[in-house]
């Protein structure tokens, strides 16, 4: 098995994209994700871009132990001792120097000839190399660059002491086929040492990143620049993930593998989506909240026969603790009867048809049922009465009276059996409150997870005939002694709509509490 | 050139993704829009998958027009029939049989010998071939299929009728190099008439679905099945926009072209988010937010000297009307200075340092600064007083008196030279009449297009010394006469951090109307 070696640049490229700005403590907490990951190189940021960024590199080079540190820095006297600066706290430190060397780069950007920036490469390296053994030598646009010139600079590098050579495809341009044969031709001739380490770095504008980071592995690459996500400049890096599982699924083919932790993977996802508020979409391979579900009946039957009929990977590889089934409105009676059996109900014949009917109806509302809403469903079926007994009739905030007070929320719910109930909390903010107050009277120790709402405005082309026009629909997630769990509604207006998504979220944890027995005791929530 | 066609499948293998879940209204939108991008082949659902389904077929066999419709059908008569029913309506239209050929399919899920499969292909086919001359077979799980048994089903299969032959990856399984040689393979050694189409379906749970669809036409594929935005199940099908871009980008490399008329992706990939309520990621390429946009100042500095040192594809060419450069915290000063100037601002010396010293300012707070948020900068600049002169003072809501009466909203804005304003309004939601009242004080006439909230709690491992607590971030975006202007605020609480977040965005909007003159008269919003 080859070894190849991971340059995560989460911190660096994935980081100048719009939309994935972090802050210095950010950086930080997902250097020490990376860490753990045991990625080779972190890439920590580009030292001489600002105060800001050569500060957050000197406290991961002080804090984050095991993977080399690096940053990036232009061909220049001064980005080199930036760099420098910034890493000298790091046990092994990296700096990653480059400079344009394609045709479009060398005229319209840098306006050198090749002779100069050959000139730039050999002063930069030799210079960044009295600061540290660790040097690496980008070759910008490298994909784009005559072949024999490419040669030549890379040569330089190599011969200034460059120790790892990257050839980006900067722009996102190239296909496996020519990537394989570049990297075969520039490794068979390069003047360098047989230590000499070359590196891969892809953009996915045409969606072939990971294909094309595996392609120049197969044509010689021993490491490989990536990010976390996929994130970075416009269509993003080479994901992390992506190309990491691919080496381990698919090594039968590949012959190479990484040091990375797997297990670490979704870790280090879920951090790097709270510290840019933006989690992987749906869809995203590996670590998306899809990749492991599957909804439609006839893949779930597949499922339930043989795990392998539909997964190459096993959850647990990435570090995901889940259900390998995830039940909604395509989920057949086999998917239904198969998830109520791994909770502990039996359903066939009448019992099941009278399930499915029930169950239907729930999934068209909310789309995917999840393990509570399932349960508050079966027990429902199981004792023939309503188990989600409680339901919003009001919600009011009175403001603060002064600067100093808190507002205070008073909150009216519906007890199916009960009648109705209402009570009065004050907290810093009047969602707070109201949430306070409604935990209060359900009795279940919940704090909010994450909350997001959605106000979708009324389409101008299509008539307002059904009378709704402007809507709110809120996806609330709560935590209840460590356990998540999620909950939804759609409502008129903000407020109510907020607090009737915590009342589901708090019904389905009710649900899993009535199975399992109650919560602890003595956890109510103040 | 080869023709390489496009069969959509963004409504069937799309639509039973969880979250991805679509009315028949949204279905009926989308397959207009695939028909106006100009696809070959519409998959419009899963005929016998329930009624629903069915009904949505039938609806869009009767209304689309272009496109062939296909359904997807398993090889039963019951099936068959539900999918003939629903394609009716229908000019052109496909019936699309598949089942399981390889040892783990025939084996844990299917029970049945080889024999067995081979039989129910060539009676499903020909029994298709009775409602329509169009049908396609699909060897489900063709990659993990043996060899020759997979040239006796496709075999079976062409011999009974089927026109198309699709060879899918349904686990997303395989690379280039594997699937290249498979259809090269295939191609030579199936017995069809030289019309037979060999098809493509590949998975993206490698990230590699681009990639391999590609290698696949490359061996010998004429059909590519595809979804907009990457949509599907697990990790998602191959991206129609990535497979079609890539091509369109590489004509020299892969010879091939498709017919789909490029300009209409923008506003298809944008139909397809509205109606699932899913934006793609910003770090999609093609329709991402950031697939044609530039942050960091090094990569700004090449894109204003020539274009083509970072972008491969024209925004114009996907029917994305923008500039190309997005201005944020690590743009530099030649990128405020080229926008400023495309503005008609022109900043050298003392000017630009000084408006680049309020950009950062700025860009540090909201992250990416707009045309309209820069208007105003660089107009406060000039004019040496805030432009920006509107925030919230207080807002109240009056709950309707009646069920038949609407909430009243009480809002007091503060201007920085009129000093304080007070008035209300009323509106079916809270929100609305809040929004109302801002309206008819700041006189511009705007309706929300759309609005995300984010509550993020406090993170319990992080002591709450800042005593910020829970917060709330409200992102939005108004159209004012026909123009998108985008605003954000962060707040304690979410109605007022709604409010706030449309006066930023009404600010925005009267920042260009300063400049470009009034906007036109009378349209004053009630």
């Amino acid at each position: 098995m080859t070894m190849v070696r991971i340059l995560d640049t989460t911190l660096r490229d994935g980081e100048q994209a719009p939309g994935f700005s972090m802050t210095p403590e950010g950086k930080l907490r997902m250097a020490k994700a990376l860490a753990a990951l045991n990625v080779d190189v972190i890439e920590a940021g580009f030292a001489a871009s600002g105060q800001r960024d050569a500060d957050a590199i000197a406290e991961i080079a002080r804090q984050v132990e095991g993977p080399v540190i690096c940053s990036l820095a232009r061909a220049t006297r001064g980005d080199i001792l930036a760099a420098s600066a910034a890493l000298a706290p790091a046990p092994r430190r990296r700096i990653h120097v480059f400079i344009g060397t394609s045709p479009l780069h060398r005229e319209f950007k840098l306006h050198m000839s090749r002779e100069k920036v050959l000139e730039n490469i050999r002063t930069a390296i030799a210079y960044a190399r009295g600061f540290t053994d660790d040097v690496e030598f980008s070759a910008e646009d490298a994909i784009r660059t005559e072949r024999d010139y490419l040669v030549e600079c890379l040569s330089a590098a190599a011969e200034a002491g460059a120790t790892t050579l990257n050839v980006p495809d900067t722009v996102g341009y190239t296909t496996p086929d020519e990537i394989y044969d570049l990297f075969r031709f520039l490794t068979a001739n390069v003047d360098c040492s047989d230590e000499t380490i070359f590196s891969a770095h892809n953009h996915d504008d045409l969606g072939m990143a990971v294909a094309n980071s595996l392609a120049a592995i197969r044509g010689g690459a021993r490491q490989v620049e990536c990010a976390m996500n996929g994130i970075g400049e416009r269509a993003g890096n080479c994901a992390l993930e992506d190309i990491v599982m691919a080496l381990k699924t698919r090594a039968d083919f590949f012959q190479a593998e990484t040091a990375i932790d797997t297990t670490r993977i979704m870790a280090a996802s879920r951090i790097l989506a709270q510290i840019t508020n933006t989690p992987p979409p749906r869809n995203k391979s590996i670590v998306g909240a899809n990749a492991f579900a599957h909804e439609s009946g006839i893949h779930q039957h597949g499922i339930l026969q043989n795990r392998e009929t539909y997964e190459i990977m096993k959850p647990e590889d990435i570090g995901l603790a889940t259900e390998a089934i995830v039940l909604g409105k395509h989920s057949g009676r086999h998917a239904l009867a198969a998830r109520a059996q791994a909770l502990g109900y039996v359903l066939t014949g009448e019992k099941l048809e009278s399930a499915f009917t029930a169950f239907r109806t729930v999934a068209d509302e909310v789309g995917i049922v999840d393990t509570a809403r399932l349960l508050a469903l079966l027990a429902e079926q199981e004792s023939g009465r309503p188990q989600r007994l409680w339901s919003l009739s009001k919600v009011d905030i009175r403001a603060p009276v002064s600067s100093k007070s808190h507002p205070v929320a008073r909150v009216e719910l519906e007890h199916g059996e009960r009648g109705r109930v209402t009570d009065i909390a004050s907290a810093p903010g009047a969602l707070d409150a109201a949430f306070a107050a409604v935990s209060q009277m359900i009795r279940v120790p919940a704090r909010v997870h994450a909350l997001e709402m959605q106000y979708i405005a009324a389409d101008p082309e299509q008539p307002a005939s059904d009378g709704q026009g402007a809507n709110v629909l809120v996806e609330i997630q709560i935590e209840v002694e460590g356990e998540i769990f999620a909950g939804r509604a759609r409502a008129r207006d903000i407020l109510p709509c907020c607090v009737s998504a915590y009342i589901d979220a708090a019904s389905n944890a009710e649900a899993v509490r009535a199975v399992r027995g109650s919560f602890s005791a003595g956890s109510r929530a103040a």
